[in-house]
C-alpha cells in the first residue's frame, strides 16, 4: 500500500527535525488575532481551534505532506467505497471491507456506488423497517433495556445520554452490558416488564455476556408469565445464531460494520428511535453524513477530522507524549470519552503493521477523560503540573440544550461553562511564572478546542463522525488496520479455561496458573 | 526531611540496575503455586495478589529498602498523629496537618493522641449531630441533593453506588456538581422540592459551580414557596463564608481535612446515612479504620497500601510505563476509577519536591480505569497488544451484592465474572505465542488484585482507605507534598479574566489571547 514506512517518510523526517524545536506558546504575543483565526476550520456545524497546539506553518506543511504520503484520501475514499480495508497482509484476517458511513449515506444527497450503494439501500430498508415498528408497537412500551457490550453498549449509550437535555422524552432507558450479576439485578429492580421492550445486541450473536444478560432476563420475563417473542427483539447480522424467529422483531447489521462503529447502524438506531422518536435518530445520521463528506472531500486544512488526527500523530509521535484527554465541556457527554476511549484503542491499541511487519513506531495514545468542569477539580491539577504532558482536547458548545440559562453574579452559567474552556486551554499554553516553584505553571501544554452552537442531534452525529474518521486517519497514516480487534481473544480462551476449572470439568495441569489462583482465593474447584 | 534525593538513594540505584532485567513472566512454570501463595497478602478483609507483577526477592527487598529509605512508615505516623505533612520549604504554602484518618479515628478500639484525638473528638460530635440530624428529620424527605464538586462529589458518589446493589434503600439521590446549567435543569425536573433536602458541600465555602448551584437551586425552591432553611443544610469549614444559620444545619469539616481525603467526613457522611441509614456509614468508617492501622503498623510486605504503592512505583520509575488503570469487575464501582483519578492526579501530579526544588524523578502516573467485563469489549485490545504498557490494578470480590446469582451454561454469573478478571490478569501476564503476528501476545504487561469477600460498607471503607494511603505513600516516597493542589489557581484566575471580557468589563488589551478566542466564536463582549 506504502512506498516507505511512516518512519522513513521525507515528511516524517523533516518532522522529527522540527519537533526539536517546537513553537514556544509562552512567548508574549504569540498567541494573536491573527493565529488564532488561521489555525481555526470550520465544517458541518463544528470548529476547530489549534493555535494552542504547538504547531506552526512549517509543521502543518508537513503534516500535510505525512498525509499525503500516507495516503489518507485515497484510504477515505477506498473505505468509504467499501473496498476492502480491514486485513493484514501474509495473515489469515477478516478481509472484509468497512462500511460505516454506508449506515448514514442513504441520508445524503450525494450518490454512493458499488458496495456503498448496496450496503446503504440495506440500511435505509432496515431504517425504514424500524419506522414501521415503532408505528406498530406505539403506546405498549414505557421503557427500553439494550442488553449489548463494548461497541453494542458505548455509542448508543453516550448518544441516547448526549441528547436528554435537547430532546423530550416520555421513555425509560436501561443498558445492561456487564456480566456482573448485580447489573441485571438492578435493572430488574427497576423495570416493570409488562410495559418494557428488550433489544438485544450483538454483532456475532455469540457475545458471552449478551446471551447470559438474555438467558437471565428471558427467565425474568417468563416468571412474570411474558414472552421473548413479545417483549424482545434482536439486533444482529445476517444469518447469525440470533437471526431468527423467536424474537418480536430482528434488525441486521452486517459483517462491515465493526462494533465501535456501529452508533449509526440499528445498534444506535433502535434506541435511539424508540427514546426521542425516528426524526431524531435520522438528524443524527445527517450530521454524520456531512462530517462523512467532510472527511472525503476536504484537503487537510479543512478536513477536521484529518486535521485532528495529524495533530494528535504530531503530539504523539513527535512529541512523544503517550496519551490525549478528551474533556467536554457539557454534562450530556458524560458518556462520551468512555465511548472514544473503545473506538480509539480498540482501532489503533496495536503493534502489527497491515504489511504484517512489527511496527517501529509508537501507534494509538491511551485515550482517557471526563467532562468539565468537572475535571478541573479533579485531574487539572496533573494537566498543569504533572510529570507527562498531556494533549488536552477540549469540546464545547455556546448554548444550553434547553432554554434556561439562569444568569448568576452578572454572567449566564453558558458563559461561566465556555469561559472555563477557554481559560484553561489558554493557562495550559500560556503557563505563568512565579518565584514560588510550586505556583510555577511551565506553559506549552497543548490542547484543541472542538466547538459547536448547540449540542444537537445533527451536532451530535457530527461529532460523532468527527471522531470515527479521526481515530481511522491515524490508523491509516501509522499503516495499521483499525478495525480488527484480535487482541481480546486470549482473555476469552483462558476464561473459558478457567471456568471449565471451577465446574470440576478440567483439572489442575491443565491451567496450573489459574488453579493456584482459585486456591489463593479459596475457590471451590 | 530525607538525606538523600529519590533518585540518589541506594536503593533506588539498585532498583535501576535491576530494572534492566526484570523477571519474564512468559517462562513456563514461573507462575508456580509457590510464587502465587508467597505474592499475596492479606489484610482487614483484602487480599492483594501481585505474582503478576514483574517483580522477584531482589526487587521486593529492594522497594521495601526503598521504602524505609524515605522514611514511609514515619511518615504516615506523623500524618496520623496530626504533625504539619501539607508543605513546602522555602515557599508560602498551606502548612498543615493532613488528618482524614481522624474522621474515623474515633470508631475504633484504638487511642489516638494530640492533634488526632482533638480532631477525631470532633468528628465523633458532627457524626453524633448527624444521627439526631437523622431522627428529627424523619420521614419528611424523600430524597437528597447534594451540590458539590472535586473532592466533594467523586469520593461521596462513588461510595454511594457502590452499595446500592448491597444497602435497601427508599430514597433518591442525586449528585450536582457542573456549572452546566443543563446539569441543574435535569435535576431540577425530576426532584419534588416539596420533599427535597439540598446538602451543599464546599470545604472553603467559595467554590464557583457551588455557590453558583446553590443559589439556582434556591431560586428554583423559592418559586415552589419553600425556603432556604427548611430544605437546605451545609458542609463546610468552621467559618468559612457558608458556615452561617440560614442553613436547616451546618456540619463542619476543618482545614486539615483534603477535599479528596474528605468522604469519611461529612462531605460523604450526610448523604451516605440519609440514603442508606447511620450505621451503613459507621460500618464504612469502620472499614476504612482498619485499613489505616494497616498502613501505619505493618511491614512493606503486609503493609497492603504501602506494598501496592511500591509496586507502583516499581512500574513508574525503573520500568517506565506512564499509566495506570484501576478496573473493578463489579457494576458497583463504576464511579470509582473516577474519584481515584482525582485522588492521585491531584495529589501527586507535581513537579516540585518538598524540599522546594523542581524533582528530578517522574511522579504520577496517569491513572484512569472503567469496571471489568465491559472494558475487555473496549480498551483490553491496547492493553494486549497497545504500544505502551500499562499496569492494571483488577479489583473483584467473590459474592455477589444481592442474593441472586443465575446459573447459566453451567456456572453462576459471578464465577463468570471472576474468571474473566483471573484469565485477564493471566493473558496479560503470559502472553501467548502465534506465528500470526497479528496474533500473538507478547506477555510481561503487569498486573495485580486485590480481592474481597464481598463489597459491603465495611470492606468498601476498607477498599477507600487502601488507596487513599497508597497515593500519601506513594507522594512521601517521591518526596513531594501530597496534600495541596496550587495546579489549579491559574484556570481559575483565567477564567474569571474571561468572563469580565464577557461582560464587557475589562477590554481585549487585558487578556487579547481571550479576546481573539471570543472573536473566533462569535461570542459577543
Amino acid at each position: 500500500m506504502f512506498e516507505k514506512k511512516f518512519s522513513e517518510s521525507p515528511a516524517s523526517k523533516l518532522l522529527g527535525e522540527l519537533a526539536k524545536t517546537p513553537v514556544d506558546l509562552t512567548i508574549p504575543g504569540i498567541l494573536s488575532e491573527e493565529r488564532i483565526r488561521r489555525y481555526s476550520s470550520s465544517q458541518a456545524g463544528l470548529t476547530l481551534s489549534y493555535a494552542t497546539e504547538r504547531v506552526n506553518d512549517r509543521v502543518l506543511s508537513a503534516l500535510a505532506d505525512l498525509a499525503e504520503e500516507r495516503g489518507l484520501h485515497d484510504a477515505m475514499a477506498a473505505m468509504q467505497r467499501g473496498e476492502i480495508v480491514n486485513y493484514i497482509d501474509h495473515f489469515p484476517c477478516e478481509s472484509r471491507a468497512a462500511l460505516h458511513t454506508a449506515t448514514r449515506g442513504w441520508v445524503g444527497e450525494y450518490t454512493l456506488e458499488g458496495e456503498a450503494a448496496v450496503l446503504a439501500e440495506k440500511a435505509r430498508a432496515e431504517a425504514q423497517r424500524l419506522e414501521a415498528f415503532l408505528d406498530k408497537i406505539q403506546g405498549r412500551f414505557t421503557t427500553i433495556v439494550q442488553i449489548g457490550i463494548g461497541g453494542s453498549e458505548l455509542g448508543p449509550k453516550s448518544l441516547y445520554y448526549a441528547l436528554q437535555g435537547y430532546c423530550p422524552s416520555d421513555k425509560n432507558v436501561y443498558f445492561l452490558s456487564n456480566i456482573d450479576p448485580d447489573h441485571v439485578a438492578g435493572i430488574c429492580e427497576e423495570i416493570e416488564c409488562e410495559r418494557t421492550l428488550v433489544v438485544v445486541v450483538s454483532k456475532s450473536g455469540t457475545t458471552l455476556e449478551t446471551s447470559v444478560n438474555e438467558e437471565i432476563l428471558a427467565t425474568y420475563f417468563a416468571h412474570h408469565g411474558l414472552r421473548v417473542e413479545d417483549h424482545f427483539i434482536a439486533v444482529t447480522c445476517e444469518g447469525s445464531p440470533m437471526d431468527n424467529e423467536r424474537y418480536l422483531e430482528v434488525f441486521h447489521i452486517w459483517d462491515s460494520i465493526g462494533g465501535r462503529y456501529s452508533s449509526t447502524s440499528m445498534v444506535g438506531g433502535v434506541v435511539l428511535s424508540f427514546a426521542y422518536g425516528y426524526e431524531v435518530f435520522l438528524e443524527i445520521l445527517k450530521g454524520a453524513a456531512a462530517m462523512d463528506r467532510v472527511a472525503l472531500e476536504r484537503p487537510m486544512h479543512d478536513n477536521l477530522p484529518m486535521l485532528s488526527a495529524m495533530l494528535g500523530i504530531w503530539n504523539r509521535n513527535f512529541l512523544h507524549y503517550p496519551t490525549a484527554v478528551i474533556v467536554p465541556y457539557t454534562t450530556s457527554l458524560a458518556y462520551f470519552p468512555a465511548h472514544l476511549q473503545q473506538c480509539a484503542m480498540e482501532s489503533n491499541g496495536k503493534s502489527i503493521l497491515q504489511t504484517g511487519e512489527e511496527a517501529d513506531i509508537v501507534t494509538s495514545p491511551i485515550l482517557w477523560g471526563e467532562i468539565g468542569t468537572n475535571s478541573q477539580h479533579s485531574f487539572f491539577q496533573y494537566l498543569h503540573q504533572g510529570s507527562d504532558i498531556v494533549a488536552v482536547e477540549f469540546i464545547g458548545f455556546l448554548h444550553t440544550q434547553r432554554e434556561w440559562d439562569p444568569i448568576v453574579g452578572g454572567c449566564t452559567s453558558s458563559q461561566k461553562l465556555f469561559a472555563n474552556m477557554l481559560a484553561q486551554s489558554l493557562a495550559l499554553a500560556m503557563g505563568k511564572r512565579s518565584t514560588n516553584r510550586n505556583k510555577n505553571f511551565s506553559g506549552n501544554r497543548p490542547s484543541s478546542l472542538l466547538v459547536g452552537e448547540q449540542l444537537t442531534p445533527h451536532s451530535l452525529g457530527a461529532l460523532l463522525a468527527f471522531y470515527e474518521h479521526k481515530i481511522v486517519f491515524q490508523g491509516f497514516c501509522w499503516g495499521i488496520n483499525p478495525f480488527d480487534q484480535e487482541g481480546v481473544a486470549l482473555g476469552k480462551e483462558l476464561a473459558n479455561q478457567i471456568l471449565l476449572l471451577m465446574q470440576g470439568i478440567s483439572s489442575q495441569e491443565e491451567f496450573p496458573e489459574a488453579w493456584a489462583m482459585l486456591e489463593l482465593f479459596n475457590i471451590k474447584k
